[in-house]
């Protein structure tokens, strides 16, 4: 392959966007190194399965095909820093940011959005890199949103939302799914979303204080859906936000968890919502752990999660 | 695994976002078949080699572990629908969309932000998955923003963009990198990017006048950077765009193409310019396949690629 092909394949592979993940481990001497990747998938469910690629001229590739544990720390947005630290020659580059050891002595970089500690499952030889596939032992997620990568930059679309967003006819919602249940309110014309519009405030300050209302634990997160509410006026924006590993579904006095698949029976107060409510249901059964409800599995695994929460509609 | 633990690391999955594909091939029967898949990487450049997982419970499993070529299609912002379908169980998807058989007579979806046709190199078992790692026979890249899907549903940065832009003090600029090099153009106060006020047209219009006063193909892309002029009270916002595959680098009468890594000497109007040339450089090093100069990996591999143009600067 001449090199003018080889950075048409590179461009073309950076059409496939991703998030950044820094992989840690220990050396021989117990000393933490780690490296910025995009090049992360998540494997399988059960068991838990997921990889990242290694560049055979990576300094530290005998370290990470040998070590028996490594971990995926997912950046995120405020986390540019860190990727960069991780995709230079940095002599010490664990002095520069906070972190600390999991259960499986693995470095856990602070702030994280999500971190994965694994063990060695599998190293599959793959061209000029190597295929670490990880089984996953513990992990958690913060709910915080990602750091994105495309055709070779950053992108935050959280914090560019936040740029663009302002004035006062501005309404902001908070579209929260957690463990498969959306959280809904009961409005004068049927159910919504919880939502308060912006005025003078900044999104993220307006979100808080959504999330401090139903007083629960949860981040902003992407932007889901725009339209204008041409008789009010006003312009509504949908973020979708998402709560951190095992915290609970609260019983909410101004809301109701309902499982994402009832959403479709709810009363809603007009098109706009009704149409968010189904494109959100067709939407989370696409991706590679769906619930499969009809989708190309074959036979049907409805229950495929048995209900475990009190609070479905 | 409990049925809670599960749906949290399915969440936790999540948290790492992707673009959507679709990949396809043919069964015995040579009928086109296919499935939505976000479960993709790319793996190494020379070979080039990608992979994608696939569901053991896919009733199309067999075709597509024991198929000769298969193809994978990377989704554009517009093709929402085209992941439903692929994610669905339909009788006849590939009646509901534009395709066509590629050199290798995999199916190659009309419209996909890039495509890779590719020969079987390998098939990993990975619980309930198995790893499909393809060797790219043939691709091609468009340019045109992707899809992408993050915590179980999809997200349109640059349509989003599009929608929350608006304002007469609104200045867009295109950040056109193609093939290592950065289209920039000479101002009275140093080198910018090529802008165009929006006034009161919408972003895409404007930015297709901007590729057409360059006389140059390009899609607008993400959005990479927002500032404020507080002097001339003006907005900037900065679009990253792309070229599609194999496009040249025609010599532009208002611009000149500048190796990215050359971008820092050149004489920039103000701080913000020499910021966001600083950042560019920067990350344009960070993805797999940078250009590694004196990142992570073992020596200078500086001359990796041959310069092969000569509009360089």
């Amino acid at each position: 392959m001449d090199a003018d092909k080889r950075r048409q394949l590179r461009d073309a592979f950076g059409a496939f966007m991703t998030g950044v993940t820094v992989v840690t481990t220990n050396d021989a001497q117990g000393q933490p190194i780690g490296f910025t990747a995009n090049s992360f998938s998540s494997v399988s469910l059960d068991p838990a399965l997921l990889l990242v690629s290694i560049d055979k001229r990576s300094a530290n590739f005998d370290n990470f095909t040998q070590c028996p544990h490594f971990a995926i720390n997912i950046l995120a947005e405020q986390q540019k820093e860190t990727s960069n630290i991780f995709a230079q020659k940095i002599a010490d580059r664990f002095s520069l940011v906070k972190w600390r050891k999991g259960e499986f002595s693995t470095p856990l970089l602070d702030d994280s959005s999500a971190w994965f500690e694994c063990a060695m499952h599998q190293v599959v030889d793959a061209g000029d890199h190597a295929i670490l596939i990880g089984k996953v032992e513990q992990f958690e997620s913060c709910g915080t949103p990602g750091l994105g990568y495309y055709r070779g930059a950053y992108f935050t679309p959280y914090q560019n939302a936040e740029s663009l967003i302002a004035g006062p006819n501005v309404v902001v919602s908070a579209l929260i799914e957690s463990a498969g249940q959306a959280l809904v309110v009961k409005k004068e014309s049927g159910y919504g979303l919880p939502s308060q519009t912006v005025n003078n405030r900044s999104v993220s300050e307006t979100l808080k204080q959504v999330f401090d209302g139903l007083n629960i634990e949860a981040s902003p997160g992407f932007v889901y859906s725009i339209w204008e509410d041409r008789q009010k006026k006003q312009q509504h924006i949908v973020f979708l936000c998402a709560q951190p590993t095992g915290s609970t579904l609260p019983a909410v006095q101004q809301g109701e968890w309902v499982d994402v698949h009832a959403l479709a029976q709810l009363p809603v107060p007009d098109s706009a919502w009704k149409s968010l409510v189904d494109r959100f249901i067709r939407e989370n059964a696409v991706g590679n752990y769906g619930l499969y409800y009809g989708d190309e599995v074959e036979g049907s695994v409805r229950h495929f999660f048995t209900p475990s929460h009190q609070e479905v509609v």
